[in-house]
C-alpha cells in the first residue's frame, strides 16, 4: 500500500483506472483484425483485450498510478480470457502501474489461504516457488469473518501486499445486508471496525495500513462516517463518473495531504471516445484526456 | 437443480466430491513423474492435479452425483492451473457428474452479470456464441444485494442452471458477520430469505428452486432453523468429515425423501489413502471406499 500512496504522492493522481473490457468498448478496427485473424474464438476476443488495455495502459503510464484489471470480464472469456488477465498484470507491471486485481475473493481460511497465495503470495512446486498471478493488491468480500481475512493479511505482511475489503459498495442493493442495524450500527461499520483489527499490525510509516476498504463513491453519508472511523485505511472508491459519484461526492475522504483514497473510472476512461463520438483510433488520445480531466476534478475538489 | 437431484435419487446418495488438489494431497508417484517430465514448474503441476481428479473421478462415477472443483486451488498454479480447473469441469462432465464450481464470485450487478456470463451462460463472440466455463452451477456470495444475484438467477432460468449462496459457512469465524442480529434475526437468516425471494420463480416440479444455500455442517442448531426457512432450497453442506461435522448433525437438513440437500466431503476422499496409510498407487481404491462409508454413514442417517 506504501507503493500506491507513493506514486499517487508522485503524480498528484489519486486515481486508478479500471481495465474492465467488454467487447463493446474496444474499438471496431481492433475487433476486426483479431476477428480476421482468430476467427469468432475466445482467443481474438483475448488478443482484442490485450491490444486494448496496452493502448490504454501505454496513454495512461504518465499520468494515472494504478490499474484495477476486472477478473470477470476475462473470465467470461475462458481460458484465452485469463491468459489476457494474466498478460495485462504483467504488462501493467513492467509500465510501472500499482495493480489492484478485482476479485472479490473470500472463502474459509484453509482456502482463502490458497487464493492469497494465487495473488499476494509464492506457489510452493516441488520444492521451488512460482508467483500465480503477480498483482500488487487483490479486492476481498469479508462475510466469512476472520478466518477468511487473516491468509491475506499475513500474505500482505510477508510480501509487502494490500488488500482492499468489501465494506460499503457502490451498487444500488449494497444496503440490502451492509445497512442492516446491528446494536445501533450498520453492518459495514462492523465491517469497518474489523478492517482496523484486521490491519493494525500492518500500519506503517504512511499511517495507513495494508487492508484498505472498498467503499462506494454513490454513498456521501456513509463514506463520510466510515472515513471517521477508519482514519487508517486506503479507500478504494468505485463509482465515480458513470455510476453517478461526482468530486464532491468523494472530497472528504482524503487527508490533508491528499492522501488515504484512490478513485476509480473504468468505463469513464475506457469509453471516453465512444462518448466524443470519436472514432476508435482515438481512444488512447480521448482516454488520456479523460485521465487528466478527471485527476484536475479530483484535486480541484480535495 | 433438478438434474442433480435426480443423480441424488438414481445414486441414491445425496454427497459431492470435493477437488480441491493441493499437491501434498496427490500421491508421489504421480507428482515424480510430472517434475521429471515438466521440471518444477506449474505445467507439471496441472498434469499432475489432471492426473489425480481423473483417477478420483474415474472410481467414484458410477456412486456419487456430483463434484465440487474449488477454484482457488486452480488460481494458485496460475495459467496452468486454471486449465487444470477448465479440464477436470470437462472430463467431470464427460463422466456424468453433476459440476458445482465454487467460486464464490460475486460483484456489482454489471459484473456480476460477466461472472454469470462465464459460469451459467454463453459469451458473445463477435456474433457467435461461446461456453467459457462449463459446470452446472456456482457458488456466489451474497454481501452485495440482490443486484449482485439476480443475474445469476436468469442464467439459471435461461440456461437450467443453478447457483449456491452462501447463507452459514462452516468455518469458525463465520458468526461474526453471519450471526449479528438486526430485529430479532441474524444476518444468515435475512439472507436465507433473500434466498427464498430469489429463488421463488425458478421453483420447478421437484420443489425445490434453482437457488441453493451454502449451510455448513458444523453449525447444526443454525442449521436446523434454516431448513424451516428455507424448505424449496437446496443445501450444500460443506463441513462434514475433516471439518467435524457428523451425519446426525446433518440428518434434518434432509426431506422425508432424502432430498434437498447434497453433503460435501473434500479432503476425507482425497485423502483417503494417506490416512489409512496405504502406497499412493491404491489411492482410487480408497476414496472410492471413503465414498461408499460417507454415502452409508449418511443414508442410514437420514
Amino acid at each position: 500500500m506504501k507503493e500506491l500512496l507513493n506514486k499517487i504522492k508522485q503524480m498528484n493522481n489519486p486515481t486508478v483506472a479500471g481495465l474492465d473490457p467488454v467487447l463493446s468498448y474496444i474499438p471496431s478496427y481492433i475487433l476486426e483484425k483479431a476477428e480476421k485473424e482468430y476467427g469468432k474464438t475466445f482467443k481474438a476476443a483475448a488478443e482484442a483485450i490485450l491490444e486494448f488495455n496496452k493502448g490504454l495502459m501505454d496513454a495512461l503510464s504518465d499520468i494515472v498510478p494504478a490499474v484495477k484489471p476486472q477478473s470477470a470480464y476475462y473470465e467470461m472469456y475462458g481460458l484465452e480470457g485469463v491468459r489476457a488477465y494474466y498478460e495485462t498484470i504483467k504488462y501493467a507491471k513492467e509500465k510501472g502501474f500499482y495493480v489492484i486485481a478485482d476479485g472479490k475473493r473470500n472463502d474459509i481460511g484453509s482456502t482463502s489461504d490458497a487464493y492469497a497465495t494465487a495473488y499476494l503470495g509464492k506457489t510452493q512446486l516441488f520444492g521451488d516457488q512460482g508467483r500465480a498471478f503477480e498483482p500488487d493488491s487483490l479486492t476481498v468480500n469479508p462475510y466469512l469473518g476472520s478466518d477468511g481475512i487473516l491468509p491475506f493479511v499475513k500474505r500482505c505482511e510477508e510480501f509487502d501486499k494490500g488488500i482492499f475489503v468489501l465494506v460499503k459498495t457502490s451498487n444500488p442493493s449494497s444496503g440490502e445486508l451492509q445497512d442492516l442495524v446491528v446494536d445501533g450500527e450498520e453492518i459495514y461499520v462492523k465491517v469497518a471496525k474489523l478492517v482496523n483489527q484486521w490491519g493494525e499490525s500492518t500500519v506503517n510509516e504512511t499511517g495507513y495500513s495494508a487492508v484498505g476498504a472498498v467503499v462506494g463513491a454513490t454513498y456521501p453519508e456513509q463514506s463520510k462516517k466510515l472515513r471517521a472511523i477508519m482514519p487508517k485505511t486506503v479507500f478504494l472508491v468505485p463509482g465515480y463518473g458513470a455510476q453517478g459519484g461526482t468530486a464532491k461526492d468523494i472530497a472528504h475522504l482524503f487527508d490533508k495531504d491528499g492522501m488515504g483514497a484512490v478513485v476509480n473510472s473504468s468505463r469513464g476512461i475506457m469509453c471516453a471516445y465512444q462518448k466524443a463520438g470519436a472514432p476508435g483510433e482515438a481512444f488512447c488520445e480521448f482516454a488520456r484526456k479523460e485521465a487528466i480531466r478527471m485527476k484536475e476534478d479530483i484535486t480541484s475538489a480535495i
